[in-house]
């Protein structure tokens, strides 16, 4: 059996940032970023995804929500299942093509996943994350006193609607990916899962919040005792003081040398900060396993130690 | 271990025909089905659900299409894996819970499946399915020469696109279905399950088509070995002269009995005729199993044999 592995992919895995973001477009780029998870796959290890799905839950919400006077408009738990099945089959159609092409017969299947969440998480009493279209000033004034929403300005583009972003603590369908796992290649809790309240008498119900995927990933890994969460970026290694002329890549970080970085702000938050905390949370649970941080491309070569930015716990 | 059902949910298991068609009052639908399916399987059969998407998909269809200055339209097979995550969200959440009520903890997961079809299905040729929003005359001509898309009047409510609905023939995740089947309730292949067509270098490319929710449940049953094919329709039995005052409801069908009152014209196509051969052909393939037609409420007392037509191969 080989070291087991959960790949948290990020939005450049699925999608251009260039061209019409068409289904058509994701496609292709999904094609591409499956062709270096065969490879990961191919070098014996088993492993499982976990996707964003930003981008895409907003084209689906700005749709839904476009054509409102038409149809219904679907909630935002149901705009984030329906983004699972989407990236899901992209993801599972074009991974088995890979691996049969590497004479790799391991199935790949696509769970709906539910993550629940804590209705007490502090997160909802400041909501952050925007979602869905750009709305005017007026707009924004009717949805507030209409439906609630938090709405908030964003950088002169006009405002959107700002939902929380709390802590995943379990994961629902956890049975049916530890069944699969030693198998099959599951893809799951896509978008972070889709956020439900668990009340006390045990039933379910949606949430109106985005849970980071890199933290579902995290809470994924422990759960099925990986032995590395790799998170996938747009970068070969984390860096400090990035972008500046004294930019340095980092090799390897420990928990107590991350959270020095941490403190003095090298990370950027929304973007390699939840990464970064993502990847100090699975080494301080499970000390012993690793975290990497690195790029699509360079996978490989980082689960092989010659790049990317390895966190360990000390 | 129990005997192994595969249940075929028809609309009326998903959303009611009165009021708005929201995603609200679909899982307040999607909440009373799964009392009934929870029931089943707390008599300790081994389930598996297949369930249509028609007013899902075309739901997730016209607000892609409303949207489409805004937002780029959608791929059909797109909406369908939409329509998957969508419905096995609901259904996942809601069966869990009635399950948990009965002290019953089994895992209720949803796989996004993929369906391959023939791409010489003589289906393709003959495109009779309809889909999504009515356009005018003049749409319909605009959309026929832009897209290719086959459009047909529609008994003088305006033209819709037709889509071919050829047979499936190949349940591409059917292995992970078949690694759950005995510890997890399933729900795969919903609205028939995404049309693929596989080409001969084993590569998937998702068709513009629909195949029939009750052919795929068939295919299933075959593939794990199914002891029952269960479709579950609005009424309790099939009927001979339906609706006509010497109107017969038989108890139970031999598959040639059954071919008989076919050639007499005696099931409507698109309602009961696919239900009754997709019950033959199951039986069929697997003489010694049965099918049940019945309605959602009288499953259980179809089962015991007090209700429900069943049909066997002879």
């Amino acid at each position: 059996m080989g070291e087991r592995i959960v790949i948290a992919l990020g939005g450049n895995a699925l999608q251009s940032g260039n061209g019409p973001a068409t289904a058509e477009a994701q496609l292709s780029v999904v094609k591409e970023t499956c062709r270096y998870i065969a490879e990961i796959s191919s070098r014996g290890y088993e492993i499982g995804i976990v996707h964003g799905n930003g981008p895409q839950v907003g084209r689906i919400l700005l749709a839904s929500e476009t054509a409102k006077d038409v149809t219904p408009a679907m909630p935002f738990d149901v705009c984030g299942a329906m983004s699972q099945g989407y990236i899901g089959y992209h993801l599972q159609q074009a991974l088995k093509r890979e691996l049969s092409e590497r004479n790799r017969n391991v199935p790949v299947v696509t769970v709906i996943t539910q993550v629940a969440v804590d209705a007490g998480d502090p997160a909802f009493k400041n909501p952050t994350k925007p979602i869905g279209p750009f709305y005017t000033a007026e707009e924004a004034e009717k949805l507030k006193s209409e439906k609630g929403y938090v709405m908030k300005e964003d950088a002169g583009r006009g405002y959107r609607r700002v939902v929380p972003s709390p802590a995943p603590v379990k994961i629902m369908e956890i049975d049916s990916v530890r069944r699969l796992w030693d198998s099959t290649i599951t893809i799951s809790c896509g978008g972070g899962g889709i956020p439900v309240i668990e009340h006390p008498d045990g039933s379910l119900e949606g949430a109106e919040a985005v849970i980071d995927k890199d933290f579902a990933a995290e809470l994924l890994a422990e759960m099925i005792d990986a032995d590395i969460l790799m998170i996938l970026t747009e970068v070969e290694k984390v860096a400090v003081h990035f972008g500046k002329p004294n930019q340095e890549d980092l090799d390897s970080l420990t928990v107590e040398r991350a959270k020095a970085y941490e403190k003095e702000g090298h990370f950027a938050a929304g973007s390699m900060l939840p990464k970064i905390q993502a990847a100090m949370k699975f080494v301080s649970k499970r000390p012993g396993k690793k975290s990497i941080i690195t790029s699509l491309d360079k996978a490989v070569e980082a689960l092989e130690g010659r790049t990317g930015t390895t966190i360990v716990f000390s």
